[in-house]
């Protein structure tokens, strides 16, 4: 075989599992001469990848965090092949895949990416939320001895602030297999309440939770905190969603497609 | 054929062209009874949807604006069958989705969402700029007559002034071939400002643009919004960010990826 152009493509695989991943992405995977998955943002269901493969006839070789941070597998691989990075969702998401990108274009290694389904707005379109309605995104780390902060809290009191909603997505240690429950993140944020005494998040507000965003079996939740904190959604991958001021469209969304009792909807805009 | 219990499944075509939906897409309209595609929010480009009926063997019949939001077509197609309704990029940032779902689950009419690539997530990741620092995301109409908001303007003066970036979605009006190009969106944007003489997007400012996301002629520029409102950026549809403060990252990312001269490179984080 020929030696090829030092060539990275970086394809979302989108959510859930293999079905996620679009045409333009099993076209870069079979024509590549490399394929890695990196395994720690975020990973598919279980048998995804092997599916994937039996669907490519490419072997897939999994990356954990240390190789993707430090690139050099997949750098050195690019000098003289066509190489494939597999990254659930959207790839760019993560500061790591823009710095994977940045330091292969400054060795004149071609790149390119093929996008993928995201949560960003997967979550939001599942709620029937308007996209232009939400504020900045935050996230809930794991809590970590000495280390708790209360910004995303500080994030969602701006974003009610000006009516905006406002998407939580959840921690992933995918390594560990440890994704963030919905439950875990909502007793999070009752927690941020109750060290910063704001009154942003009370036992009435209102929260949505999507469970497996872009699967089939995605589940839609909404309604008072206190509802919700200890009701069971199933499998993860978990994201909340904290909405601002909701336009009637979107009440009656979350009122048909996530269970929500209109009697408990906060102020109207 | 027996009659199928009605189903609607909306169905994001993702970006640019056929080759941008997701496998999940392609099986929902392999098992379709009749697939519909709307026309006026976005398209693809040209052959696209032809193409696409010749991979899947299904005959396509395209929607207008008043056919969608009217509904009935849709929805009488829907009490019998199982119904594909085709959307560029990823379905239900619509309102008119949103609205057309929300009566289908009132029919009794189940509905699912396969979600689709979209601007959204692929404009700041073709930038490489962190999602967590966008603000709301506004977008430009074109100009009618008594009709000229400056809502867009203030939306970007609120997220600058946390150091947040702004995406600015361009108007389309797809039914009549007209895509507003990246250029007349940067005069809309001077324009705003000289009426409003906020200071806000001065000459100096620096802008992003990305042309054709999700294509693998993507064009992605940055630089001062002088320099790049007389730029050549090539066929719709466009896109422009207005960014906050830059990490060091991203501005690394802009010089490497969007043609961005540091020399011109604004307030650092």
């Amino acid at each position: 075989m020929a030696l090829a152009e030092g060539r990275l493509v970086f394809v979302g695989l989108g959510l859930h599992d293999e079905r996620s991943i679009t045409l333009r992405g099993m076209d870069a995977i079979r024509q590549a001469d490399v394929v890695f998955a990196e395994s720690y943002t975020s990973i598919l269901s279980e048998g995804s990848l092997s599916r994937l493969e039996s669907a490519t006839g490419k072997k897939i070789q999994l990356l954990d965090r240390t190789a993707v941070e430090d690139g050099k597998t997949i750098l050195d691989a690019c000098k003289s092949s066509r190489v494939v990075l597999l990254v659930v969702g959207d790839p760019m998401m993560a500061t790591t895949h823009v710095d994977l990108r940045l330091r292969a274009e400054m060795q004149s290694v071609s790149t390119e990416v093929v996008h993928g389904v995201s949560v960003l707005t997967a979550v939001p379109g599942s709620l029937g939320l308007q996209h232009y309605k939400f504020g900045r995104t935050t996230s809930l780390p794991f809590p970590q001895e000495g280390y708790s902060p209360t910004s995303p809290y500080d994030t969602i009191a701006e974003n009610l602030s000006r009516g905006l909603h406002t998407l939580v997505l959840l921690d992933i240690d995918a390594e560990n297999s440890k994704y963030m429950t919905a439950n875990e993140g909502l007793h999070l944020l009752q927690d941020m309440e109750r060290r910063t005494s704001k009154l942003i998040i009370t036992e009435a507000t209102l929260v949505c939770v999507v469970a497996r965003a872009g699967s089939p079996e995605a589940c839609v939740r909404a309604g008072r905190i206190s509802g919700l904190v200890n009701m069971d959604f199933g499998p993860t991958p978990h994201s909340i969603v904290i909405p601002g001021r909701l336009h009637f469209m979107e009440e009656e969304a979350l009122r048909t497609l996530a269970d929500h009792n209109a009697a408990l909807s906060p102020e109207k805009e």
